[in-house]
């Protein structure tokens, strides 16, 4: 995996792509499949996320104040689902289906070395938390991998329904 | 338009579309273009979303407390784009860029007659305003076009290059 500027993190969540969090919290990792995040800045690189207190990751997050958003290809969109159905609570899901953890440099939580990016994050706002789930994260390293070119990525509509990206449209436009 | 069940809103903004909002102040009305926002929890919906304090709306959104998040669909990206690169300070960017305000049921701001899908919002969360320029909205009441059949949305991949929805897959999954 390469180093990615964090000034273009944006450009990998701005389109609002399922991803997964990994989290690490007393000695064991753990992943789950989000889709309830945004970024808030663009250099640090900010992004909100909701984990509900009814996700086993929630305690690891808040507790570890770090997490690893990793951003799936459409090829993954299987063990995205299975990630999704699964509790941390009674299996090893990076076993279980098939996501092969890789040490991180910033943080305790893995990236997963299937995923086209990983992003090293730490809590920087806890203000929401205990009303609306909600974090605010700094992303402090980001990864790519050089040899996944324009990888499509899947929107989740509900009930394991995804849009995968499809044509790319490109408008003259003033804005980043 | 028809009107939508608010618990079927998620399945509307999950995706991470690029929005339009309206908003209502002073007695003008005003859109932009968003793309920072997500949901925050299912029924009623809450969403959150950033709009920066260098955006003519941001006034009108914090004093008004009130807002549409209107869905377009591709077809619309043109519009979406120059919506994107002007401001409400200098023009009327409804009659500019062909978008139809038609009033609303709860809220001053307008729904947009163009768009798939329509959100009436008022603001319930401002603890993360001064910093983060992050508010949190509840949806009040929603609105689809039952003549718009699967639309296809757009996400931004940043300086107006857009994925638009392509292949949908389904995936068994337990999880809304």
């Amino acid at each position: 995996m390469q180093e990615l500027p964090l000034s273009k993190v944006y450009q990998l969540l701005e389109p609002g792509p399922v991803v997964l969090l990994t989290t690490a919290h007393k000695g064991r990792a753990n992943v789950m499949t989000m889709s309830w995040h945004m970024m808030v800045d663009f250099n640090p690189p900010l992004v909100a996320c909701v984990v509900s207190e009814a996700n086993y990751s929630f305690a690891a997050l808040r507790s570890s104040r770090e997490c690893v958003i990793a951003i799936p290809d459409r090829d993954l969109a299987p063990a995205v689902v299975k990630v999704g159905n699964a509790s941390g609570r009674s299996i090893d899901k990076f076993a279980a289906f098939g996501l092969t953890p890789v040490p991180a440099g910033c943080v305790a939580a893995p990236l997963i070395a299937e995923c086209f990016a990983n992003l090293e994050c730490r809590v920087i706002e806890t203000r929401l938390v205990n009303k609306y789930n909600l974090f605010i994260l700094e992303v402090l390293k980001a990864w790519t991998d050089p040899e996944k070119i324009n990888p499509k990525t899947i929107h989740h509509q509900g009930y394991g329904k995804f849009a995968v990206d499809g044509d790319i449209i490109e408008l003259a436009s003033k804005k980043p």
